[in-house]
């Protein structure tokens, strides 16, 4: 690590964007150096608050600064894949809000050009980094519930219907699979290892032509994973993963996991509880800070590949309800 | 109703049918009068245990035996069709253990013969008649939860892998939905009182040819219901159903409902305790009593239709999945 903090920079500084400077608090080498967004005001609003030191109206004067060590984007998912390119290019390590892009192909794009740039590039899949996800890796590891067979797993709240909003917005890519179902797909990765051989899928697609609930199997051929997401029912959100032997749950929020539950057959059931030092973010940022630092271009924990895999499950996923992004030229 | 005893005839007196007789003991005016097994002195047996009057080796016996006034039928499920229509034939009113039959072209075939006949037939479905499910029902109707958007169950169990067990034999249409799944299956349709638009299915085929997971969504257009059934692990096993307002649970095992959940956004939840008299089975067999003494030809709770849409679902599900039963041809 060098001696000099680690200076992040924020691109769209939203709600997202204030648990990612929550956990830059309690992080001691890091440091909120800039902000932008098109608003100065926000930016400046978020730099007091936050205890930043620069705010900009220019994502692109964010990514110039040489004092800029690497940067966060939080933007709506329909313009990460500019955003990125933007950074990459300007050779900036990249922490991008879940999902990377809105599709595949895009994401091939910018693993092709951040490897090309040799700059790091992360999808802020936080869930992965969390400790009580690392201790539910950790009970996988040890196959204390035997085999996996199964994986069942919710993210679903009755949202009050607004059809301007931005989960509702197909110029956006609205839709509950990729801003909720992402959760579902990556982590069903993470305990899988692997990418399914097969997925159906299916859909409630609303006016406004986003799917406002996706259903979905994934067979990964030794186990399977079934998950809905949805923007019309409070669902249990809990994410459970049923072995020959037994069932590890991490209970609602799942997404926001402090708790991890191990049940094996025949024996009291574990409950442990790991809270977080602040928002959660913390340990993802700490991932990003580890690896730029060792060169690394890409994290083992949420690789380049698992991005890919994730967006081409979802891409499958929308394919086969319908859902199609017209800016995509679907 | 008449005044002499309502006397019940038995096919196959294995461990199903001893619930069936536990069940006769709590019912004042029916009888376990007759018993037939293809093995004498397990027919006796039976006969002995549960005060029986007539033990048969013969089931055509037991059919036209005029004392009788219904018969409940509990040999494999590929085994009912036969059963049932010699029964129907012999002018007998029938309970049928679930699965009626083993595709819905056999169903449909065994409701024209009762109706040609003249003759009560229902499938001894009897999670639908049970207390707690009557006020899961009635909760439902008093739209308690809003509209209803998801159902969410699971019905499995580790089962020791035995290739000569009839779960996995497909000779005998083994496998788990026909076993387990049809619970989910008709369970969604009492809830929903619908049949899905669209069905989605994946499985795990095994080495014997049968379905040994079946993961299953189905689309009923204003919600969906998404299930799993296998022998694999032991999942949930509960029976969710998310409306908008509040969501409604059968705890585990959802079949043997003897308790029902209330939970509404914004208020405490809600928990009834329904203990069954006996086994369970005596509110379906008291539906066949009231249905015959009032000379109707089907329940309307379990009613023909609901049976039909059942094996239809069971059909597409099945084919979908890739398990076919030679037996019929497939």
């Amino acid at each position: 690590m060098s001696i000099h903090p680690f200076n992040w920079g924020v691109i769209a500084p939203g709600r997202i964007a204030r648990n990612f400077a929550e956990a830059l608090a309690v992080i001691p080498q890091a440091t909120l150096y800039a902000v932008a967004s098109s608003n100065l005001q926000r930016a400046q609003d978020f730099v007091d608050e936050f205890d930043g030191q620069l705010a900009l109206d220019d994502y692109q004067q964010l990514a110039n600064d040489p004092k800029v060590d690497a940067i966060y984007i939080a933007n709506p998912h329909r313009f990460h894949f500019d955003s990125i390119k933007m950074c990459l290019e300007a050779g900036k390590p990249v922490l991008c809000e879940k999902p990377l892009t809105v599709n595949a192909a895009q994401t091939k794009e910018l693993v092709a050009l951040a490897k090309a740039n040799n700059v790091f590039l992360m999808e802020a899949l936080w869930t992965r980094f969390q400790p009580a996800w690392q201790q539910v890796k950790s009970w996988l590891e040890q196959q204390k519930i035997g085999e996996i067979k199964l994986i069942s797993s919710s993210f679903g709240f009755n949202i009050p219907r607004d059809e301007d909003d931005r989960l509702l917005n197909r110029e956006l890519a609205g839709g509950s699979l990729l801003d909720m179902g992402v959760y579902n797909v990556s982590m069903s990765q993470f305990v899988t290892q692997s990418k399914p051989n097969k997925i159906v899928a299916d859909g409630l697609v609303g006016s406004t032509g986003v799917d406002e609930r996706s259903s979905v199997v994934m067979n990964y051929g030794h186990c399977a994973s079934q998950f809905t997401c949805n923007f019309l029912a409070n669902t249990e959100n809990s994410f459970t993963i049923f072995g020959s032997n037994g069932h590890i749950r991490v209970p609602s929020m799942f997404w926001v996991g402090t708790q991890a539950c191990l049940s094996v057959h025949g024996e009291p059931d574990i409950v442990e509880d790991f809270p977080f030092r602040a928002s959660g973010f913390e340990y993802q940022i700490e991932e990003v800070m580890s690896c730029v630092a060792a060169g690394k271009l890409q994290s083992e924990v949420m690789s380049w590949q698992k991005s890919i895999e994730t967006m081409q499950i979802m891409d499958e996923i929308r394919s086969q309800i319908g859902v199609r992004y017209p800016f995509l030229g679907e």
